[in-house]
């Protein structure tokens, strides 16, 4: 084994998060992150400790989760991706791998994350996207969803719209650059930008869109709300299973 | 319970037939038809027996299988709907439910049927597809898998491209109205529209395909071969994973 500089490595994965019990390791939940490290530890020969850039919870999907580790062993990256997704579920895969430079941090190096939640609004659901899609078999106000999305871009503090995070954060203001509510035959996609998220903020945000599309609040009492920097139980946090982490900038 | 003259319904079902051993009740598997048929004895207060429009193999989807059956218990088709809906697994749906007429039967009274297979070219496979797609990760030749697609569309033997019937059927010649080879991104579907199809007769013409697409043999090896009217083991019998039963027109 040749032993020098630790190489920094980047990854894309992509995975059908309904069997896991999110990205972060636990000590009593099968995890996205335990099921890369695991391989990882044997084609490296030392055990690695990999970076997420999005720390999705359980049931959340990735079509772009971009994943960072230090190893002392130099693996050429196409070796790489075949020994891993050869060890890895069908629903987790490694689309590519490259060399980064010293210092990347999939995390804390992204500019920017783009989230995507698909919602289908069909009286029956489609059985073939029952995992990575909500169930809402009645129509929306997509009109009111567009006129609420505007006013939640920008500088904001997403208090209301997060869920209590596990340690102190230290500001609970993000940017959010793009959200948008796109209509398609049977349903929608919410795509939501932003230089960052709180814990689940994508969700709070959906809820809201919710909330408003049925026409249970008005864009101007969801905006208040907000504005209240208070999370109560106003907005229901949106079901897990819509959500996919779409697509990192660095 | 209301009882008079027996009623006929038409139900569409879209499946995913992942884990399924195909729809014809077997002793000894889980089908599609045993799954329908069970909710419907409770619904209809009498056992029912149902027909498929298509009898897929096991691991073979559909997203517009065609089921006909008739009951002397009268029940809305919106009623039937929900209540059947209810009672199915989640990768099983009736998509819609209607009144047939007297003597409608979904296979006797078909005209024509669509299939599709898909094909993911990517070196990597994209887990979202794992279960409806063939992973075929080298590129195929597009252009001569069209040119023998044209040649296998019209009234031919297809008795070299479908498996042993069980039975011995009176004629292995099927009209092909329709065979495409559609490119997209990172692989292509195959469509393929029959009067009626033949035992594995669409994985067969999928084997064929895959196999000129591969370079393996030229189009015309495989039209001499098709009209050899012989099963060899020359085509190979293309996965079920891939393929889809997409619509039934009566």
């Amino acid at each position: 084994m040749k032993r020098d500089r630790p190489a920094c490595y980047k990854l894309i994965v992509a995975y059908d998060g309904t069997r896991y019990g999110g990205w972060q390791l636990q000590p009593s939940a099968d995890t996205i992150q335990a099921r890369l490290e695991a391989p990882l530890e044997r084609i490296c020969g030392e055990p690695v400790r990999t970076q997420g850039a999005g720390r999705t919870d359980a049931g959340v999907h990735a079509r772009g989760q971009v994943v960072s580790f230090t190893s002392n062993k130099r693996v050429p990256p196409a070796v790489l991706l075949r020994a891993l997704n050869a060890h890895l579920p069908e629903d987790i895969r490694v689309m590519r791998a490259a060399r980064a430079k010293k210092g990347f941090h999939a995390r804390f190096s992204a500019k920017e994350k783009e989230y995507r939640y698909q919602i289908v609004t069909a009286p029956v659901m489609d059985p073939f996207v029952r995992n990575v899609a909500l169930h809402h078999p009645r129509p929306l106000r997509a009109q009111a969803m567009r006129t609420l999305a505007a006013r939640l871009v920008g500088k904001l503090d997403f208090a209301a719209l997060s869920a209590n995070p596990r340690r102190k954060v230290e500001s609970t203001v993000r940017t959010v650059t793009h959200l948008s509510v796109r209509r398609f035959a049977h349903g929608m996609t919410i795509v939501v930008r932003a230089d960052g998220f709180l814990y689940k903020m994508v969700r709070g945000v959906v809820g809201a869109l919710l909330k408003v599309g049925r026409g249970e609040a008005t864009v101007e009492e969801v905006v208040a709300y907000v504005q209240g920097c208070r999370r109560t139980h106003f907005i229901e946090t949106a079901p897990a299973c819509g959500l996919s982490l779409w697509k990192v900038s660095y």
